[in-house]
C-alpha cells in the first residue's frame, strides 16, 4: 500500500479502510508520508468527504498517535463538555464546578482564543497565579481531589492533530466536517471519558454560520463519540449575539462568578444549567433531564458550584480571593460607554464584530504567538430584544491603550442593528442530538 | 495574494485569474509556494477542473517558466505533431521526413517510452550512432539544413512542467485533463510553431480508454493551441490494437523504413499520410486535405520521404546504411513464433498487454532510469479481422534473455481474442477536431 494509492482512492470518491487511514495518520507523523502527499489527501477528503466509519477511524488513528489518559481508577463518571467556540462563550468555567459538585469527574483540557473567539485558558489566567500548565500527575491529583481540573493541551496528546492542523491551515483545508470533527474528538477522547456533551454553536459569531452546517458537524461529532463507546450528546445553540454580557477575559471571569452566585445573565445561566444537566445524564448520575436541571439549579442556589470553583483556583495556584474582591484581578485603566444614537429595539448584535472589536482592544489574538491583555473587553448593556433610547449606553468598553479604541468603537457601533418593532425572540437551544 | 487564497478559490470551484495561475506556476518553480500547497491545489484542480481560459493561462505560465524557441528566421512554416502515445505508434519517424520533404520545418522535441508505450527517442537510438541529445544550435542548424530535426527534452524548456509532473506522480493527480493538456502544450508551444497536429489515441492501449475522454482531452488541447495563436488540429485515432505490426525499437525503425518505401502496413500508412496531410494544411502549404494527401502519397512513391530520413540520420551522426541493410542495427539473438491454438477470426488484440509483454522482453521501461534493449520486440502476423488457423503464427517474438520469455508469451497469448464471425471493421481515424 503506497500513499499515492490511498490518495487515488479518496480522489475517486472511495471509502478508505482503517488500514489506509492509519497509514495516512502514522505516515504524516512519522514522515513516511510526505507533506505534499498528505495535503493532496486532505484536499481530496475536503472535496469528497468521509462517511461515519472513516471519520471514526480517522479520529481513532489521531487519538492513538499520542497518549490516551486513563482515569478508570477515579471512582466517578468522567464527563467533559466541548464547545465549537463563540463570543462570550464562558460556560466551561461555570459548568465544570457545577458538574464536579454534582458528583462527576471533569478532566477538562482546553485551548486558547484565536481570532474573534476567546479561549478558556486565557480566561483562567486572568486570575492571578492560576496555573494551566499542569503536569499530568498534577492534573490527575486535582481531578481526584476536587472533582475537576483544567489544563492546556500537552504535546503528548494527539500529536497527529497538531501536525495535520498546521498543514490544513496553509492548504485551505480547514473547514471540512470530517477533518474538524476528527480533530475535536481525537483530543476529547484522549481524556478517557465516559460521557461528552458538545455545544455546537451556530450563527454569525460561530464557526458554523448556518444551522444546517452546525447540524452536520454535530451529527459527525456525535457519530464519532458513540462509535468510540462514549455517551455523547450535542446541543446546537445560538451564537447570533454574544453569550451573556461580558466579552474579555477578566470581565468574563467576573460574569462566571456572578452566574455561580445565581446572579448571571439569563441566557448564560440557562445554557450553563442545560449543559451541566446533559453532563449529568451522560454520566448516568441522573436519568431524567428535568431532575438533572433541578440538581444544577439547587447547586447554584446553595453556592456549591462557586465553592468548587474556589477550591479549584486554590488547587491550581490562583488567588481565590478574586471571588469576593474582583479588584484582585487588575482592572483596565479606562472605561467608556458607547451610547446609542437610535431609539427602538436592539434587532441584531453581530457577535463576530463584537469579538473582533474585543480582539482589537487586546483581549484576543490575531496570531497564536500574540500576548493577551486580560483586563480589557466589553460589557453589553443591551441585548437583542431590549428597548433602547438615544443616549443610553449600549455597552461599556474597558481598555488600556487608546491606539485602536476608535477602530474598536466603530466596529462595535456597526455591530448593532435597531428596529422599531420588537424582534421575535430566538431560541437559545435550537436542537439536542 | 497568498498561496492558500488561490487554493481556497479553486477548492470552492472558482475560476483562477492569470495572476493567480502565474503565482502558482512561478511559486512552484521558485519554492515561494511550498510543495504541500502546490499538491493541495493540484488535487483541487483535479477534482474541480479548469475552464478554457484557465487551461490556456496555465499552459502559458508553464511555457514561460523556461526557454521558448524562436525559428521565425527559418523561412518555412513550422509545424509539429504530438501523439498522446500508444503501442507501436511510430508515425513521427515517418511523417517528419515526409512533411520536411513537402516544404515544412518540423522542430520535433520528443520523449522516451515509459510503461507499455514506446518513445520516439528510444526508436531513433536503435540506429547506431544516432544522437538525440543535440545542443539547441545543432537542432536549429539541422532544422534549417534538412527541414526537420529530432531531439530530446532539454532542462531549459518548461521546467515548471518537470517539477509539477514529479509532484503529480506522487500525489495521484496525473489523470486530469487540464493538467495533462497544459503539460503537453507547454512543451509543444516552446517549439515556436505555426501549426500543430495532435494525434489523440483512444482505446485499450491508450491513456484515454474511452472515446469520450479522448475527445475531452482533444478539445482541451485544441483550445489551448488556438488560444495561443497556433493553427491546431486534433485527430482521435484508434489504439484498440497496436499500430502497424512491429512493437520494439529496432523492429519499429525497420517498419518505418518499409512504410517510407511504400511497403508499410495499411493502418500505419493510412495514419501517417493523414497526419502529414493535416500538417500541410496546418502549415498552409495546402488548402484542401485531398490535395495534401496526394502530395504525401507522391512523396511515398518517389521515395523523397525516405531520402529525407537518410539525410537526417547522417546529420544527427547515425549510420544511414541501416536503411539498406537492417542488420546494421544489431538484431536480437533469438526469434520464436507464437502459434495460434484457435481457428477463426482475430476479434481483439489488447494493445496494452502487447506493450507490457514487449516491456517484459526489455523493449520498454518500468522506471524512468531503466535501460532499454533496442533489438527485442514483437512483430504481429495477425491483426484484427484476419483469419487464423490453429498452428499458424500469431506473432514473432524477438528476444535476447529468456528470463521473462514465458511471462511475456503468456501475456501475448492472453492479448488475443478470437471469434467465429468476422468482426466488424473499426475506424482508424474516429474524428477530426
Amino acid at each position: 500500500m503506497r500513499p499515492q494509492d490511498v490518495i487515488r482512492k479518496k480522489r475517486d470518491g472511495g471509502q478508505l479502510t482503517k488500514e489506509e487511514i492509519n497509514l495516512f495518520v502514522r505516515g504524516v507523523t512519522s514522515g513516511e508520508m510526505a507533506d505534499y502527499q498528505a495535503s493532496a489527501l486532505l484536499m481530496a477528503i475536503f472535496l469528497n468527504g468521509m462517511n461515519d466509519d472513516e471519520r471514526l477511524a480517522l479520529t481513532e488513528a489521531m487519538l492513538h498517535s499520542g497518549e490516551v489518559l486513563d482515569f478508570s481508577d477515579v471512582p466517578k463518571p468522567k464527563v467533559d463538555k466541548h464547545s465549537t467556540g463563540g463570543v462570550g462563550d464562558k460556560t466551561s468555567l461555570i459548568l465544570a464546578p457545577l458538574a464536579a459538585a454534582a458528583g462527576l469527574a471533569v478532566p477538562m483540557i482546553s485551548g486558547r482564543g484565536l481570532g474573534h473567539t476567546g479561549g478558556t485558558l486565557d480566561k483562567l489566567e486572568a486570575i492571578p497565579g492560576f496555573r494551566v500548565n499542569l503536569t499530568l500527575a498534577e492534573f490527575r491529583q486535582t481531578l481526584e481531589r476536587i472533582g475537576y481540573a483544567m489544563m492546556g493541551q500537552t504535546g503528548t496528546i494527539a500529536p497527529a492533530d497538531k501536525k495535520l492542523y498546521a498543514l490544513r491551515d496553509v492548504t485551505s483545508t480547514v473547514e471540512s466536517i470530517p477533518l474538524i470533527s476528527a480533530s475535536i474528538m481525537s483530543k476529547k477522547l484522549a481524556e478517557g471519558l465516559d460521557g461528552l456533551v458538545l455545544d455546537v454553536k451556530t450563527g454569525g459569531g460561530a464557526f458554523m454560520k448556518s444551522e444546517t452546517d452546525a447540524k452536520a458537524l454535530a451529527e459527525a461529532l456525535v457519530g464519532i463519540g458513540r462509535g468510540a463507546g462514549v455517551r455523547t450528546v450535542a446541543l446546537i445553540t445560538d451564537m447570533n449575539q454574544p453569550l451573556g454580557r461580558a466579552v474579555g477575559n477578566r470581565l468574563e471571569v467576573i460574569e462566571c462568578v456572578e452566574t455561580l452566585r445565581g446572579r448571571g445573565p439569563r441566557d448564560l445561566t440557562e445554557l450553563s444549567i442545560e449543559l451541566t444537566a446533559q453532563m449529568l445524564i451522560a454520566g448516568e448520575v441522573k436519568k431524567e433531564i428535568e431532575d438533572a436541571r433541578d440538581v444544577v439549579r439547587n447547586l447554584l442556589e446553595t453556592g456549591a458550584g462557586l465553592e468548587k470553583f474556589r477550591e479549584l483556583i486554590e488547587a491550581q495556584g490562583g488567588d481565590a480571593g478574586v471571588i469576593d474582591d474582583y479588584t484582585r484581578m487588575p482592572p483596565a485603566a479606562h472605561e467608556e460607554d458607547l451610547l446609542s444614537e437610535s431609539n427602538g429595539y436592539v434587532a441584531k448584535i453581530e457577535a463576530e464584530m463584537i469579538g473582533v472589536a474585543s480582539m482589537l482592544l487586546g483581549a484576543g489574538r490575531v496570531r497564536v504567538e500574540d500576548e493577551v491583555d486580560k483586563a480589557v473587553g466589553i460589557v453589553l448593556n443591551k441585548k437583542i430584544g431590549d428597548t433602547v433610547r438615544c443616549g443610553e449606553s449600549l455597552l461599556r468598553i474597558h481598555y488600556n491603550g487608546a491606539e485602536k479604541l476608535d477602530e474598536a468603537k466603530q466596529m462595535l457601533r456597526a455591530a448593532f442593528r435597531f428596529s422599531e418593532e420588537k424582534p421575535s425572540p430566538q431560541k437559545l437551544i435550537k436542537a439536542v442530538l
